[in-house]
Formats: structure tokens, sequence, C-alpha cells
């Protein structure tokens, strides 16, 4: 309990938050580059060598892509969430290194789609690991709406705001099974899912920050 | 319709939007030099040995100095086109997300074309990324002139501003073309694209931000 | 001892010093993720030999969750140093610069642990770093708490605060001694430690920054 | 004569140059611990193998510590410059861009002197790109001096600030020809050359930025 207590004290700017949160963002987007390694070809000067290779890349390519828009999603949901609080505690900022940690994980199920693609328990980590960051962030979210939230935002929220982003893991989690039957609706669910995500919720008769 | 609504909303602080996207083009211009691997010698003293090893890396300097160069060009026009902007709202966000995500995506044809200099393939998709780079530039400026525009700077535009941008990826395209006539043509037109556009487009009459 | 007057020279603003130092934090958190290479499989498509592959990473997922945690705990921790000094001068910046040194090191040991789990040596190691490592920051912190410290905040501190600081290196040499003995004693040292030290000391009757 | 023209132009805050160039420095000397990989052994669990090839990598700790410590000088010298000028024009975007690349070139020189530390060209590429590095920043320094220099710093420079940078350079040159007679000269010059130079030059009569 005192622990717990230890949490609730702090009383933090958040520009340092954003700093630190936007670097690994921004790391994290960008080293999912690293894995789309040039391809090793025996004639150098080979243009259908080099071509067959590239296209044998396309699922890293896809893996890639699927991954960035993810990303970009959280960030901006991370920036509306931020935006909501009027300072942070110490359990805020707990809670935010937690989920950077797992979006810093990111690359790791990217780059493991992205090289067994015929492998059904790969492709369901990549949608496992998007759930849980998901779960994480609608935990941020809860966090900040119950304890830190700027008074003149509290009035006009939506009750069922957080309830409704549980839709979100869940259709990870059914891409991720989905994956056992057919790679192909396993992928079509990873990229349709941010879709729905893709702006934060519409504030109600407020300037969003 | 409702999704592309939902974009033109939202009223974000660009810091947030600067300090993600200058974290991306930081580590990109960064990791370029991770293609810059330390050769392998025989003789570990051998000065002849290591000597003639830096030369063979002569093409991945070329590659490394080019796309840094062309990078350090985007982010200062990426300056300039977000001091234009009052604020930012979803669509923005997501055309700058996705503009960062082909910037996060040049050391790859960098190092493609560092490693397989002789191959035209490589060669010309080394320009036809920079030309995608650049349309992605160009549709955020005009989305950022239509919709963003400060007041002050609405009125003395150049209405061929957005057009004049088109020379460019045409530019790097007939470098990509040009690459199966011969390398050496390609590698003159990519040096000498970017200095056209070294400095964003001069204000009438408004001091710049 | 011209050297050392030197030093406490300067006047420099702490947004610039924030900025460099979260961008390591930043950098070395999402860095240590690249140790988690994807698994070399026989048969691409076989579920069973991924997951068994994925089982023998456990080492390093677990050295990577510690690290990750570690690394936060100091970057909050930081943040409340720099919160109480007014400005920075150049020996602050020094002392700065070789405890992000010793940060931006830690990808080595984490590395290190995670591939050699079962030998004593590479288990101390760590244990050894993230020793230095506190020693560096309590240094940092009694920097500022004698020369830079803002004045509103000098009266209350607690005199033993610095000296109390030091059961966190002596724990984690006590992990690093106990590898040699049980290297889940070791473990168990290194995830207990920073647990009390999870969030700043409290400030006694001020608001902290 | 017209592209000149065009540098002198611009009047940029910054903050964003400041961003960029922060997030460059924080990158590189993060990436250079990437250099020191975890040795491979043949037995996991032998402490003798471990601790033998741990020593083997000597000379990429030092290395590894020299180009932290030079670049962290730099970092700091950088912010001094930075805190004389008023603002930015496109000259100086672009002479600091050039400054950045070869600051992002770094871990190469850093990683060739740490693997091939017998070789006297490996040894000497390192100082010379130190010295390429500190004649740039000169470049910068210069360029604020004349062009963009806060006007209460303009009157009481030392009018040989500029001159007196330049033995900066010939030192490192100086140890890049050592290392062709004894490379311990050379690392001794590497070491003690930055030590000089730890700290800006002292501004008379005005409070530093």
């Amino acid at each position: 309990m005192r622990l717990f207590a230890r949490f609730t004290q702090g009383e933090l700017r958040l520009t340092r938050i954003e700093a630190f949160s936007d670097g690994v963002f921004a790391i994290v987007v960008t080293l999912l580059v690293l894995e789309l390694r040039v391809p090793v070809l025996k004639d150098h000067a080979s243009v259908a060598e080099l071509a067959h290779a590239l296209i044998e890349l396309a699922p890293k390519f896809v893996s890639w892509l699927l991954s960035f828009i993810i990303v970009c999603k959280f960030w901006l949901n991370h920036h509306h969430v931020l935006g909501l609080a009027r300072h942070a505690d110490y359990g805020f900022v707990w809670l935010n290194s937690i989920f950077l940690m797992f979006q810093s994980f990111i690359p790791f199920p990217t780059a493991l789609m992205g090289e067994y693609v015929g492998n059904p328990l790969a492709v369901s980590i990549f949608g496992a690991v998007f759930a849980l960051n998901t779960l994480l962030f609608i935990a941020l979210h809860a966090y900040v709406v119950r304890r830190l939230i700027k008074h003149d935002h509290a009035a006009g929220r939506d009750p069922h705001e957080i309830l409704k982003g549980f839709i979100e893991p869940a259709s990870y989690l059914l891409g991720a099974a989905a994956a056992w039957l057919s790679i192909y609706a396993a992928f079509a669910i990873y990229f349709i899912t941010p879709l729905f995500y893709i702006t934060p919720p519409r504030e109600r008769g407020h300037a969003p920050a």
C-alpha cells in the first residue's frame, strides 16, 4: 500500500515526458527499416536477380508498412491523451514507461512476421503484441481520465469512451486467431483494425489540445 | 466521406509534430552511416589492404553523402512548410506520417545503391524513392497552403509555387531512367537535382518563420 | 586547478541538456530491442520449431525487461534532479555526459547477459555496470545539491538523502557477487533493487518540479 | 552568385535547428555502443574464455570512450555557438548540416580504429576525421561571429578567438601523423587534445547563453 501511495505523488511537467515518448516513437518507426536488409546477389549486375530478390522481400515490406502505420496511430492517440492531462504523477510515468517498453518491442514481432510469413505462430504473435500494446494504451488513457484530467475536459466525456476502446485489442486478437486458418485473413484484419482508430475520438464542445 | 470528415478535425499544436518529425529526420540521417561497415581484412596490420578496401567502399560513401544532403534538404523545407501552418489537423498528421514513413525508408535504397552500384535497377530505385518522397512532400505543402495557412501568409503567394515543385520529382525520375544508359549520368542528375531546391522558395514581403 | 575553475563557469539553460539527455535515454531503451534477433529456423513454417526457438530467447527477454525498467528509473530520477537545479555549469555538463556515456553502454552488458546467462562473469558484469551507473548518478545528484540547487529547495533537504542512495549500488554489487553462487539469486536482486528507487525521494513541503 | 545570395536569406528560429542537432548528437554517441559486439564463445559457461574475449575488446572500448568524449565536447561547444546567434539563415543551416554529416560519420572511423588498432592507416583516419570535424565547427563558429552574432555579444569578442581554434585540428593531424611512428603516441595525442577545449572559451563581461 505504501508503494501504491508513492505512485500517486509527484507533479511532473508533461514536456519531458512528451520529449522522451516522442524520442521512443521516432526511433521505433525508424528502426523498423533496419529489418529491410539489402539482399545478397550472386551476380551483382543482374537486374533479374535483384528484381526477384526484392519481390521475395514483399512480406517484410508489408510488415514494415503495417507496423509504421500502427505506431503512428499510437503516437497520435498518445498526443491526444497527454493533451487531456493537467500534469503527470509517478503512476502515469510508469504506466507510460511500460507502454513505451512494448512500443519499443514492436520491431521484433515485425521482423518475425516479415521473416516467417508462412508460419501461423509468427503471424499471430504480431497480433498479440499489438493487442497488448492497445491494452496498455487503454490503461494509460483510463488513468488520465480518472486521475489527471484537466478540469474543463472532465464534464462532457462519453462514459463509454474507454469501454469502446476494447474493440481494438479484441480485433487484433481476432487477427491473431485467424492466422491459424489463413494468413491472408490475418493480414486483412491487421490492416483494417487501425483504420477505425486513425483519429482520436471527437471531443464534445471542447477545442482539442 | 465520414472518414474524410474526421481528418479535417483536430487542432493540434505543431510542437509535438515537429519533435516527432525532427526525431525521425535525425535518426534517418544518422542510421545511414550504419551501412558503412568496417571492411574485413586478412592481414589486420596491412596498410595497402585497408586502403584498397576503403577505396572499394567509395560507392557507399557517395550514396551516403547524396542521401544525407537530400534528407537535410527535406528537413529544411519541412521546417519552412510547418512555419506556414497555423496549426495541424488529423489529415496533416497522417500526410506527415506517410511522408516520414518514406523518409525512414531512405536507408534501404541508399544501401542498395551503395552495394550494387553497377546494377541499373538498384540505381534507378534510388531515384524512384526520392521522386516518391518529393511527391509526398508536395502533397504536404499543398495541404498546408490550401487548408492550414497562416492568414498573413495567404495573400502574397505565388500561385504556381506548388506546380514548380513538380520539376524536382521529374528530375529524380529522369535520373532513374538515365541509370539504364549510364550510371554516371544518373549520379550526376541525383547530385544536381537537390541543389536547385536547397533553400525554400522566397516569401514575398513576409518575414519567413 | 585552472582546469577545475573552468568547470565551475558557464551558466547554461537546462533545456538543451534535457533534450540531449532525453535523446540518449530514448535511444538506449529502444536499441535494447535490437539484441532480440529473429531466430533462424530450418523449417520456416514449423510452429514447434519457432516456439522452441522463442523459448530459448527467454534470457534475452528477461535482460531486455530488466534494463528497460532500470533505464526508465534513471530517466525519472534524472528528471527529478534536473528539476532541482537552477541552471547548469560546465562541471554539471561533463558529469552528465559521463553519466550518459555509461547509460549508453547498457545495451552491451544487457546483450552479454542475455547471450551467456549461464556464465557468472556475464551476469556479474551486468550488476557492476548498473552499480557504476548509480554511483555516477549519485555524483550528479550531489553536484546539483551542493552547487546548483534552487534557492527555495535548499532549506528542507534531508541531509542523509545522498548517503541513502548508496544502498542501491551496494545492492547491485551484491547481485554481481551472488551471480557466482546462483544465477537466480543475482536475477532476483537485480529485479528487486530498482523497485525501491522507482520514484524519486519525497520533497518536504515543496511542490516538486 | 544568385545561389550565394539565397543562403544569406531566411530567418529561422534556432529551436528546431537545436532539436535536429541534439537528435543527431544523441544518436551518434549512442550508436557508438553498437560496435561493442558481444564476443562469440565456444564454451558459453567459461569464465576464463569470456574474460579473455573482453580483454581483447579493449581497443574497441578505448575508441568508444575517445569518440564519446569528443562528441560531447562538440555538443557543448555547439550549444555555446548557437547561444551566440540571434537567429539562423540558410547558409548557417547548410553549414550545420554538413557539420552534422561528419559528426554522424564518426561511428565509422571509431569502429575502424577499434577493429584494426595495429594498423596505422586506421588510427590516422580517426585523427583526420576529427580534424575535419573541428575545421567544420570552426567554420560554423566563424559564420555565426561574422553574420549572426547577437548585438550585445559583438563588442567584447577576442579577435583571435577563431584563429586559436586551429590548434585543435592541427593537434588531431599531429596524432594522425604520429600513428605511423607509434600507435601509443597517437592515442595519447587523441586523448589530450579535447581536454584543452573541454569548455567553451570564456566570454568577457557577458552572461553566457
